[in-house]
Parts: C-alpha cells; structure tokens; sequence
C-alpha cells in the first residue's frame, strides 16, 4: 500500500479521536478487564511512533500487581501533600478536592521509560532531548489508540520518579517519562475536567507569523 | 457527543494513519503551496492535545520567508558537520549521503516552542519535564493529522537550539521544542528511510511484566 492517500473520511475519524481523548482519573474508572488483544493493538501503536534516528528508546512495564500499585498510590499521595502548597487559596481548596490519578482503579498501569543508547544516535547530537521526546509520540500514539477503542489513559505525574524506578527494579539509567492509568471508563467527558471546573480555559494558539 | 463510543472502521483508519506516517526529508516534498485551509487543520489539532494542567504551553512560528529558512538551513549545516564525527566506518560514510532536513525544499516551517508558565502548574512540580513533553504531545497530534491530509512532516533536530532561538527573535524563556517541515510529497516510503538503507531495524518492544 505505496503512498497511500487517505479519504476525508478517515481524516475526519481522526479529527474524532482527537477531538473526544480525555485524562482519565479514578473516578471514571470502570473495573473491567482490558482484553490482550485490546492492550496489544494499545502498544503495537507505540512501536510505530517516530523516533530520533529510528533508535526507539523506550521499554514499558505493564503493572496489574496490587501492592506494586498501592506503592505508587503512596508515592503520589505524598508528592500530591507537596504540590498544593504551591496553590493559594481559592485553587488551593479546588485542588485539594480534585482527584488526580486512577492508579488502583484502572486494571492496568503502565510505566514508560526512556532507555537511552549507548551508541550515539543520528538526530540526538544537538538536541539530546529528542531521545525523551520520541517516547512521548509513542505515548501519544498509545492515547489515541486507546481512545479508538474506547478505552481511557489516564497520565500520573505527580509522583516522584525516582521512587517509581526503585518499586520498578528499573536499571538507572532509565529516565520515567510517563506512569499511565488505562482501563475502561463510565464517561468520557465532553469538556477537560479542569476547563469544566474553570481551573483553566481553552486558549486560542499562539501562532506567530515568521519571528516574534 | 458525550462518551463518544469510535467504531472498529474508525480505530481502522487511526491505525491506517499512524502506520503510513513517515519523516519527511528534502528530496521527497514537492514545492506546491499548502492551503490555508490545510495548514488550519493541522494547527487545530496541537490545540486538542493533552498539557499538563491544562496549561497549553506551546508557541508556534509560521515560517516561510526564503532568508530566515537560509539561516536555520546554514544552522543544520554546521551542526551535521559536527555530528558526523560521532560515527565511524562505514556508518560515518552511509551518514555523510543521508539528506536529513527539508527547510528550503518544503514551503512551510513551523518553529514550536515551549513556554514555561510564570504560575504553579497542576502536575508539573514532581516531573518538571512535563510541560515540555505537553508540546510532543501537539506535535504528534500535528504530524498524525498532516499525515491524514496527504500532507508530509519532517522533524529537524540537527539544529543549536539557541542560535534558532536567535534567528526567529524568541523570548529567552521560550525552549525550542521541534523544528518542522511541512508540504506535500513527492511519495510517502513503506518503511522509515533509516529502516530501508539498514541504518537500524524496527525491534519487538521492550514489555516488561510488573518489574524489571
């Protein structure tokens, strides 16, 4: 299938998924198993994302153990006691009441890592970051696909990665990048929730028209 | 559409998509114009991206003015010339014939920023990474969505990020996230062009099972 031509059909499918993914938290979590192939067509999407000098720097740690959850569930709970202190009053009283993560309501979770290489790497010489940034298309790729299928990704950042690498065994040289929720949801929301809670608003792009 | 549930001829299309994406390079884009129109879609679809808190920390720049694409093309060039040094052999050789960027052969630039908040972001006080990883989120959603339109990307990391910073008057604040190519091509290839000449082989992903 050289050079294949899309529709506006499937163009528009697309617009869809994007326009209806949403950050799921554990409020909207259902219980139900994801099914193998369910999760498999989830993460074959992530091999297909691009990466800097095609090096695919990324390993997955698929977690459905209840006690490697609970452990994270504690690692968030105290990094989320820090974080609202930065708030003030008013937001600080909105945050307190939101919930922020579904790690022990969704069936799986799913820890991304970047595994850097030990060989140089074409495309990662000026920009080092790229290697990061390649791992967060096939996380990109991994919400839309879920989204595709129904089922929703919550992801987890308030949580402090060099923690989740040691409940994780992780090598270290490994760099968290994303600690996802994915399972099927009641809802999915019309609106973000924090645009819903008017914790912020949907802003027009800043497009700037060759230089600032 | 609230809890919009997507057909499997909808999740068909998302996986049609993602598996016919490809970097676009100077040899492949055609020099036609890209409608306004085209160019919209695109855009619209970094709006609808996941951001940390909702915080949408990203800038764009539209470039298409011939001397400001010579500078950012005189930029690759004198950071290929240091790059190539990291391989060796044969490898260095195969680097040397590879055409990695298509500034001045595709019509529109696009410049992406990140633009820290000047407030406490919901989500980023444990992974500061994350309003960064907020704009890949965009772009991967931009590159999709080309790719739906006919419509090639090429991601151009072999760039100093400052002195592109310089070139387009940036905020100092601002970090350069990704330079792009976009326009039509001439053809979208089967496989990554790193793929085809052996540069690197797609690998099986690296799934972990509960811990490493």
């Amino acid at each position: 299938m050289k050079n294949k031509q899309f529709t506006s059909n499937e163009q528009q499918s697309l617009t869809e998924i994007i326009y209806h993914r949403r950050d799921i938290r554990g409020n909207n979590f259902l219980n139900a198993p994801i099914p193998q192939p369910i999760l498999d067509k989830i993460l074959d999407a992530a091999a297909l994302a691009p990466s800097v000098g095609l090096s695919q720097p990324w390993e997955f740690v698929i977690i459905r153990d209840q006690q490697t959850k609970q452990s994270i569930a504690d690692n968030h709970r105290e990094e989320n006691e820090h974080a609202e202190q930065a708030f003030k009053d008013d937001k600080k009283a909105l945050y307190r009441q939101l919930k922020l993560e579904g790690i022990k309501e969704s069936p799986i979770n799913i820890a991304v890592f970047y595994k850097p290489n030990t060989q140089p790497t074409l495309g990662q010489n000026s920009m080092p970051e790229m290697g990061e940034y390649s791992v967060v298309c096939a996380i990109q790729n991994m919400w839309l696909t879920a989204r595709s299928l129904n089922v929703g990704i919550g992801w987890v950042s308030i949580l402090n990665p060099e923690k989740v690498k040691a409940t994780l065994n992780a090598p270290q040289e490994n760099k968290l990048i994303a600690y996802l929720c994915l399972g099927y949801v009641k809802e999915f929301l019309e609106q973000p929730e924090l645009e819903m809670l008017n914790w912020h608003k949907r802003q027009p792009l800043q497009i700037i028209d060759e230089k600032y």
